[in-house]
């Protein structure tokens, strides 16, 4: 067995292979991150009274000339991550000694790797999750708008698949809207979770140096810092898991949005139709136009329970402390969140394009859809409910299709077809949207102060 | 196959038994909750404006009346749900009906019964969620006593298990409680997802009849009623795994709490001790006395998870509207909060009853690990941190134990050992109580107004 | 806190009330195996070539006698399992004792719960998979007899649920039936897995005594003994969790069926139809006759697979030697087990009161489902298969349905419509059935001969 | 939104982008079985006796030939899946149709995508599943052999993870090989089920044309064609669910076996040492050598599981035919089986490495584990068991470390320390990797028939 060498010491060559893993892919996407963390780090150790001094004002500016062009190069895809460096973290070390010699070997000064990670990662989120905050705002908006502009339509309303009362187009496509919405103030309790720096933590307990771990946290625009070192070490993980499970929630509505999608738009329903363009065809049957977006979709909401279950499953009986099982974290978190990104900007996709049938529609009222409005009848003429239930139930062969713009317009109460405030919705919607907009503005406000360079252009 | 009448038709006696389930037990454990949401319906379908008028006063306060002797008679456990009435829904109308005659059948008008399943988890879920609320902040506070009472003591902080860093046991207790006081923010969220009125949903599709959504929201002291009633419908199970979610955060603290435990009360540790009435035996081995309890909440976390993956799972796929599927979300949403409730209540008796021993922990401590420290030491010489460590690690052998008292008290920055600001977090902990109490207090005297009678009298 | 006394010392009460947990109600179904077990013990005890002898011939009688009194009480709920007792195996211990005075006390002689628990579920195991295998040949049975009576009925083939090529119900119903063939291949493999001996690991070490593991092995009707005593200690969970694996494999296939019949039951379809007592009514909508069953299949589906995780999930991470966790498997093995039992059971039912409607079968046909068929046309011309797709791709209005006998016809090649061997599989159904009776006969067989009476009598 | 074309029609690029995922990725994986599948396809094709005839001879060995080529191509990486090519198959239909023509374009007579990928799917696990039974034979033959050597090396048994009982090294170790010898009974049972073939299927519904689906069966090397042809459409999924539960039965032991050498390499126990060339250091602390390796491989038994559960996950819910969710099965399935041949290799050099410290080990007795064997002591005089458990439990002082080398003999029975046949099981473990080899060779045979060229070496 070959040994090779590292920064922190020689490794087995196989060992050094296993421990890597896919770290030195996966966190390509996290060397802004790192950068921003490490430019915080050093300008705090810059600004520390010790003597002697940690960095110089210069040095503290050269680092951060040096760490903008890695984050300029990583974006080109320019930037190497050596199997050596074994993650992001050394690979910027490594960068910076070689540029700037002694002072690179000082910016792991009063820091971890462990640290580095549980900032990077959280730096992560944040942008992730106000980015895809805006495309739920988006994917709300866009259903609601479909709603708004079938509000009245008819539709057959179903309970375990069959037919049960009339409803409109607009309730089916603004109950989907309200699903995301709450979906969104999942994803904003979570975001609140991740706001939090824990930076300082070193491997979890502490380092004998007055570091100033409120300044970093401020730096990075994070609300305030995580207070206990060890637990901004065991909070890894915890983060990570409650992010993921509220993009299950995200999913699970496009799990439910799809399904829907998928049935009303068999030949047999004919409610809904896509454009050709976003369906797909079958190699040997030349007639298909597959709905097969919706059905990943539907897979990928098992993909994201899945990781979900991984992170949870790889905290499941584990001491305190930082334990390598962590490590193991970042794919599924990442991926989960790179996939519900994926899903729910190409939802938006089809949702704007779905149109719908007014005559399938229509044709889908069969008289059996009006049983329970005729029971209602009979209550309204003085019997009790459950007598009437039965005196419909017996004679099922009496009802007939009532006039659907009338049955439509009976249902006036709070969130029924003719009781439906869109706008409502429309403006709880747009509210988010602002809200997070304002936060992702101030965020990135922070970090180009940071940087000294507009960090929107770096980022496009 | 023989059949078998119920309210809503016959049905073959095997498919009862299928279908029932385990129904008719888990519903005992929401009589309370269905009487409640009865009696919201009745005074809301009383104040109607409707000719004939739905219910007269006195009979909206007969059925009350009857309702309140229902709740007295579930506590006493002497209220039967049969097989034939498939759940409480009907057992509350069968009651009521036998009580009252018609006014019994009436009850039913403009509801479903997947409407009543749907407020009565919600009721269920406030008040089992400010219990464990309650609960919650008493275990972090707990922890935060043993902190504080051993906030210097010193502990060998690990990382990898490894002896890593001098660390305290005043850093270790309060880094759980943090831990929970993060979950704590995750069960409001939780909170207020659930605090949303499903009523006036009927099947899904709403009902020809203007009743007021708003008004029975009000009643039951919910923030405010679901808007669309689809979505109210289709709101089953995202609710509940949004709670259960929330369940698998203080599960996972208690995880780790418990392995920590678990370890270091080992005999080779030695760092905490249990008293015997909380430990168990072995039937061959007369010596032991086990962790039994420990080993238990970290087997129930992963029961905990495995109800959640339970809960998404059932989700995953359904088309919208109501799917019978949704029934099995109930025994895995009441089994997990009972778990996470119990597991809760018996760590706060275990964590009480801990004995830390000051001279084993002492004893931990080996030279190795003051390495860091004096990597530290020599960057405060001057050198840069990355020579440093590499000269500590080509000098291991050099390294001694430093004096403990002083080692503990380097370590001053915020949220390190001598920087841990314990009262900090123990108000926080407190005014998550205060703040719970109070919502308790009103949501008891809106129900107790609404059954005109003191609820929380009933509830003990 | 109060303490209580138990057979193996004091325990604070709740804490004896936790660590309970639910098995006094589990072990209910526990009494027969672990009176079982207990006689191969007392058996081997008693012919162990030790001085004194443990047992006599009259003592061990005497043993096996009461045994048999106890499985006759639990069978008729009149055994009782007490809170103090913890579980059944100090329950028997305590009635053997209270009857047979110092006789009882030593049936406990080189063995530990641990053991007992082991050998328990592994005997419930073996009862319950011979049950289950049984009802699985029947549905496969069921379902081959259904596609034997339709074989040659015409049924749209789907892919992405769109229309797709022509197809049976024969092939539909036996594609069912082979799923659920290799579903009971993996059955047994979990079967022979689960038929070896934990007994004489004591507490995962052995013990200072010979005893004589290959023989109670044998009198249990077990393949063999587990040979290393630490590893029939470790395998808890392991048999359980590859034994509710192959459960998940049997509610995989159900989960197809179900859906494929909750969906082809639609109107819209209405290929298939279930009789009205095998479906329930809604509480609102009297014309309602709603899948229940097939929807209930289907959510349990997500149960089993969450109780094989919550098994997985516990074992993940624990160390060797036993630990308590082990106990909470208990429940979702037993609970998976019964679950999966009474699914396969209904859906024998559901399946043999299916109508299919040969009317709706055919009016389903559209001329795009003889698209492909129509390219392997031009395929029999001389054209190549790639360009025979794209001409048929650019003329899809010129399809037209064919005749529907003759294109089922054409396809005529192994495991196709026209190609089906409904026979083959039948046997091969049978064949299973006839091993799997055998077994069950030598193992009532042997059981009977340890117990001194006939065992399926006592079963009944 | 702009649109590409691809071989079977236009699609929008987006759309396109979401459904190729990372097919383009993981099918590279899948060159060699999709020529394979492709030749045996072909060479059937070439055999049927229609007229005209789909392919001469000379154009199934040009085919042939040219398969090779590709994947020759394919193991040096030269191999290209474009994004409008969608995955493999249409890769090599592409390039196939581009070096013969029409030849090319004839290939996909009478099969579908989803056929090759079903059949390219279980000729990728007989691959791997033949190397991951031999790695674990190899793993479960270094564990028995180091049991071998420490067969009577004292080592304190624990439960509750508490000193328990006497035991030694040769148990421990025995006692994981032999659960992986139960795993690899489950891996050959998942083999079994692997083993048939799908193909001939086409889109789940046969071809109107007479092909012959026993030869290619034959061709392949299965052990049978699976019968219902859409049944073969219906396994995807449950094959690889079969053998992902399979791979985490493997998973479970490793999870096991590096727990337990996680904490006893902590320095406070010190039973077993790794050499530092496999641990990892630390960025922050000079002196670590942490169990990096390890601690992953315990990690990704959950990443493992969860790949289960998104596997099941997928198929709950879904209708009969092909759903393009299956797709999505691939990646969980491709990365389980990586992960797991990782984790047994790595673990293979780990246990190779391990060293025990018998001083160690001995210091680790103290006279509590003695407890039982005392109480055995006293049953040997003639007291009843429950009796002198009592006594012991009484008089826990009086305990003594007994003779270690004594107290280990005192084991004699089957399976205990000094009953302990590793013999036997290394025996058993040589049987398997014997049997798997046969197996390898017979399948590699076949397929150098197929192709004309000794594929062994083409694998090199």
């Amino acid at each position: 067995m070959s040994s090779q060498k590292t920064m922190v010491g020689k490794v087995n060559a196989d060992v050094l292979s296993f421990t890597v893993g896919k770290d030195a892919v996966l966190d390509r996407e996290l060397v802004d991150a790192d950068c921003i963390g490490t430019a915080a780090h050093v300008t705090m150790l810059q600004r520390l009274s010790v003597k002697p001094s940690l960095f110089s004002i210069k040095e503290r500016d050269d680092v951060i000339a040096e760490l903008v062009e890695i984050m300029r190069r990583g974006r080109k895809g320019q930037f190497k991550i050596l199997a050596s460096d074994q993650d992001v973290h050394l690979a910027v070390e490594r960068t910076l000694t070689k540029k700037l010699g002694d002072v690179g070997k000082r910016i792991h000064t009063a820091r971890s790797r462990n640290d580095q990670v549980a900032v990077d990662l959280r730096l992560y989120a944040k942008e992730e999750l106000l980015g895809l905050l805006l495309d739920s705002v988006e994917l709300s908006s866009v259903l609601l708008s479909f709603a708004k502009k079938h509000k009245m339509w008819p539709m057959v309303g179903r309970t375990h698949l069959q037919p049960a009362m009339p409803s409109t187009v607009g309730l089916w496509a603004s109950a989907h809207a309200e699903s995301l919405l709450d979906d969104i103030s999942c994803l904003e309790s979570a975001y609140q979770l991740n706001d939090r720096c824990p930076l300082g933590s070193a491997a979890g307990y502490g380092v004998p140096l007055a570091i100033d771990r409120e300044l970093t946290s401020k730096l990075l625009n994070f609300a305030e810092p995580i207070h206990n070192v060890l637990y901004a070490s065991n909070a890894r993980g915890k983060c990570e898991s409650v992010i993921v499970a509220s993009l299950s929630q995200v999913m699970l509505s496009l799990s439910r949005l799809s399904e829907d999608m998928i049935l009303y738009s068999m030949p047999e329903f004919a409610y809904f139709k896509l454009p050709a363009e976003l369906c797909t065809g079958s190699s040997i049957m030349p007639q298909k136009k597959n709905p097969d977006v919706l059905e990943l979709v539907r897979a990928k909401v098992a993909r994201v329970l899945a990781d979900s279950t991984a992170i949870t499953g790889i905290l499941k009986g584990l001491p305190g402390g930082y334990n390598r099982d962590l490590q193991e974290i970042k794919e599924p978190f990442m991926e989960s969140m790179q996939t519900t990104r994926a899903s729910v900007k190409i939802m938006i996709d089809m949702v704007k394009s779905l149109k719908a049938d007014k005559k399938a529609l229509h044709a889908a009222f069969t008289p059996e859809v009006f049983a329970a409005d005729r029971a209602l009848e009979l209550v309204a003429e003085g019997a009790s409910f459950r007598d009437s239930y039965n005196q419909v139930r017996d004679d099922l062969e009496s009802l007939q299709v009532d006039d659907l713009g009338a049955a439509m317009l009976k249902r006036t109460h709070l969130g029924a077809g003719a009781g439906l405030d869109i706008d409502f919705l429309m403006k709880r919607s747009k509210e988010v949207g602002v809200k997070v907009k304002r936060t992702r503005v101030r965020y990135y406000a922070a970090i180009s102060k940071l940087l000294g360079t507009k960090y929107s252009d770096l980022s496009i």
